[in-house]
C-alpha cells in the first residue's frame, strides 16, 4: 500500500515512455487533506538537481499538496533549461490535480546530465492524473524504480493512524542520503513544525547511515506528507518512533537490494567518545574497498578494519581496539584475538563490531560488499 | 640498479622462506658513507605497524646505516610481541653489518595481524648480509614485492652525483602514502636537515597524490639515505628536483601496476582557490567507485564527476564547473558540453580535467579504474 496506506492520499504510476524499456516511470502522490503539512530532507551534495532546488523552495511554506516523481532521468546538471523543466512539471501537475505550483514537489532519478523528454513527461502527468486511486501506492512505488530489482514500501499502524512510505535506490548509496527518493505519508494530524524534527531525527539514524558505495547523489529527497484524515493528533514521541520505524524498514530494503551486492553488512561501533566519532569510524570501515572485497570473499580480514579505523580522527588508542566479525572477537587490544577460523561468513548477513574502548557512544552503519557484479552493473551502461 | 646506483651503497635480496612461494622476501640496504644522513616519511594512519614505530625513533637522530626490509608479513597489529620482533630485526641487522641497532631502519609489508616467522627472518638477515653487493639493488627491489607484478626502480644522474630508489606497492594505495615501501639513496653530500625538506616536498606531490583505491596502509615508509660518496655537495634546488623526479617516476610505476587495474587515470584540478581545494576535489573524484566503474566500462560519465565534486568543501559555483575527459569538454557550466561520443576511452591512459573556475591553484591525483579483477584479487585470498 506504501503511500496510500494512510487515509487522505491518492497515488498512481504510469509508463510515460521516459524509460526505453516501456516500464512505469512516472508517479503522482496527492494529499487530499484536510491538512497539507509536510517536511523534507534533501541531499547534502552541493551539486543539486533542478527538482531538488525546486522542492526545497516548495517546502519553505511547510505545505505540499502533490508530489510528481519520475525515473529514467535525474534532471541534474542540466542548467537553466533543467530548472525550467522542473517548474513546468510542477505547473502541469498543479493543473491536473487542481492546486497551485508552489505546493507541488518534484523528484527525478536516473542518468545525470541529460534533459528529460518533456513532451512524454507532460503527457505522462496527464495520464497519471487520470489513474489516481486510493489503492495506487504500489503502482507509484513501481514507477520510481531505476536499477532496483524490487519496489520498496513500508507501513506502520498505530491506534487510529498510520505512517506509510515508498522508496527507490540501489546504487550511489551514501550519506547525505543515499541515491534515493522516499515519500512518506501519514493520516495523523501533525503540523509542519512537528513533522520536520520527527523526519530529521529519523533520517539521521536510518537513511543517512546507509553507505552502500560511498557515492553521494545529486537528487536524494525524503518527503513526509500529513493529511490529518484520521482526525487524530498523535503523541509526539509515538509519532517520531513510527516515522523512524518506517524509515528504518525502507533503509534496510535499500541495502538488501543494493547493486551487485552479495552481503549485507552491519557495522556497529561502540565504546566511542561521541556519536560523531562512532559514525566517522563506522563510515570509514563501511567505505573500505579492500575490506568489502575481503568480506565478499568470506575472509574475516580484521587488519583491514584496523587500517580503516586508523584513518579517522576519532578518539581511540591503537593498542586498545577490539573487533568482532559475526560475533567472534578476532581482534583484541589491537592484535589478533580469537581464531579467524571460527568466523562463518557463508551467510548473506555480516556484522562487524568495533569497540573503541573510549566512551559510551555508539552508531550503526549499513553497507554492502564489493563485487564483480557491482563493477559490471556500473560499467556496462550509463546510469 | 635502484638503490645501488648511487656510490657508497650495498644491497641484497634473498629468499628467507617468509613467503610460502619461495620467492625472495628479505632485503638489506647498507650505507657505507662517509655520510649516513637520512630522512623519512611515514604513513599518517594512526594504526601504525611495529616497524614504522621503530623506524620513526631511528630517524629522530637523522642517521641510518642500514635498512632491513621484508615482504610476506606486515608486522602490524601484532602488539608488544611485534614491537619486540622489529627490535630483534634491527639488532641482528646491526650485528651483521657492524653498526648499532638505533641506526637500522626496519620496513615490513604483507598481511596485517600475524607475527613474522622470526627464525626464518633472522636466518634471512644473516644470509642477506653475506650477499651484499654494489650491484644488489635489483635483488633488493625484487625481494620487497608483494602483489606487485614487476619490481620498481628509478635513477636520476646529475653532474657528479646520483639519486636512485626502489619501491613496492600495488594495493591499499592511498594518501598518507600508498601501501608501499620506498628506499631512495644518493651519493650526494647532503645533511639530514637538508634531506628532510627535499623528501617531504617530493613526497607531498608524488606518492601522497597516488590514490589507487582509497585505502591507507599501516606500513607506508619512504626513506632517503645519503652516503656523500660522490664528494659533491649539490645545489639545494637541483637536488630537490632530482629527488622529486625519482619519486614521480616510482609513483607512476605504482599506479601502472595497481591490482587489477585496466586504466591509469590522471585527475587534474585547475582553477581552484587553493591547492588544498584542488587536492580535495581531485581525491573525491579519484575515490568515486561509480566513476571508476564507468571509466572501466569506457563510459565518459561526467555526471559522476560532478556528484563527486559536490561532496567537497572546495570553493566553486555548481553552475560554473567545467569537466574534460581525454581533453573533450563534456561538461561546461555544470551542464552538458561537447558530445560524449567524441571521447575515446579505448586506451589505457585517461585524463580528467576539472576546472573549478575559482582561482589559480591546481593539483594532480593519480588513480585507477575499478575492475572485477580488483575485486577478485582482494577477495580471493588474504593480503
Amino acid at each position: 500500500m506504501s503511500v496510500t496506506a494512510a487515509r487522505g492520499f491518492l497515488a498512481g504510476g504510469v509508463a510515460a515512455g521516459i524509460k526505453e524499456s516501456g516500464d512505469r516511470d512516472l508517479a503522482l502522490v496527492v494529499n487530499h487533506g484536510p491538512s497539507r503539512a509536510a517536511a523534507g530532507v534533501f541531499t547534502s551534495n552541493r551539486v543539486q538537481a533542478a527538482p531538488v532546488r525546486w522542492s526545497r523552495r516548495v517546502l519553505s511554506d511547510g505545505r505540499i499538496t502533490a508530489v510528481v516523481l519520475n525515473s529514467g532521468g535525474a534532471n541534474a546538471c542540466t542548467g537553466q533549461a533543467g530548472a525550467v523543466d522542473a517548474l513546468l512539471m510542477a505547473e502541469h501537475t498543479a493543473r491536473v490535480v487542481d492546486t497551485v505550483p508552489h505546493e507541488v514537489a518534484v523528484c527525478s532519478t536516473g542518468l545525470i546530465g541529460v534533459r528529460l523528454p518533456m513532451d512524454r513527461v507532460m503527457a505522462g502527468i496527464t495520464a497519471c492524473g487520470g489513474a489516481l486511486s486510493p489503492e495506487g501506492g504500489e503502482d507509484a512505488a513501481v514507477a520510481i524504480k531505476t536499477t532496483d530489482s524490487v519496489h520498496k514500501s513500508a507501513v506502520v499502524t498505530r491506534a487510529g493512524w498510520t505512517v506509510g512510505g515508498m522508496a527507490k535506490g540501489a546504487g550511489m548509496l551514501a550519506p547525505g542520503l543515499a541515491t534515493m527518493l522516499v515519500v512518506l505519508t501519514t493520516d495523523a494530524d501533525v503540523s509542519a513544525d512537528a513533522l520536520d524534527p520527527a523526519l530529521r531525527t529519523a533520517v539521521r539514524t536510518t537513511f543517512d547511515r546507509v553507505d552502500s558505495d560511498g557515492c553521494m547523489s545529486t537528487n536524494d529527497t525524503v518527503l513526509l506528507l500529513a493529511s490529518g484524515a484520521s482526525g487524530t493528533v498523535p503523541d509526539a514521541e509515538e509519532f517520531a518512533e513510527a516515522v523512524h520505524a518506517v524509515c528504518l524498514d525502507l533503509a534496510r530494503q535499500l541495502i538488501a537490494d543494493a547493486e551487485g551486492a552479495s552481503k549485507e553488512i552491519e557495522v556497529t561501533v561502540v565504546g566511542a567518545a561521541t556519536e560523531e566519532d562512532a559514525v566517522e569510524v563506522g563510515r570509514s570501515v563501511a567505505r573500505n574497498n579492500l575490506l568489502k572485497c575481503a568480506l565478499h570473499g568470506e575472509d574475516p580480514n580484521w587488519g583491514r578494519v584496523l587500517s580503516a579505523i586508523g584513518t579517522t580522527s576519532a578518539v581511540f588508542d591503537p593498542d586498545r581496539l577490539d573487533v568482532a566479525i559475526n560475533d567472534v572477537w578476532v581482534c583484541r587490544n589491537g592484535a589478533a584475538g580469537e581464531s579467524r577460523d571460527k568466523v562463518d561468513l557463508s551467510g548473506r548477513s555480516v556484522t562487524i563490531t568495533v569497540d573503541l574502548c573510549s566512551g559510551d557512544s555508539s552508531a550503526v552503519i549499513w553497507t554492502n560488499d564489493l563485487t564483480a557484479e557491482y563493477v559490471h552493473e556500473n560499467s556496462a551502461y550509463s546510469s
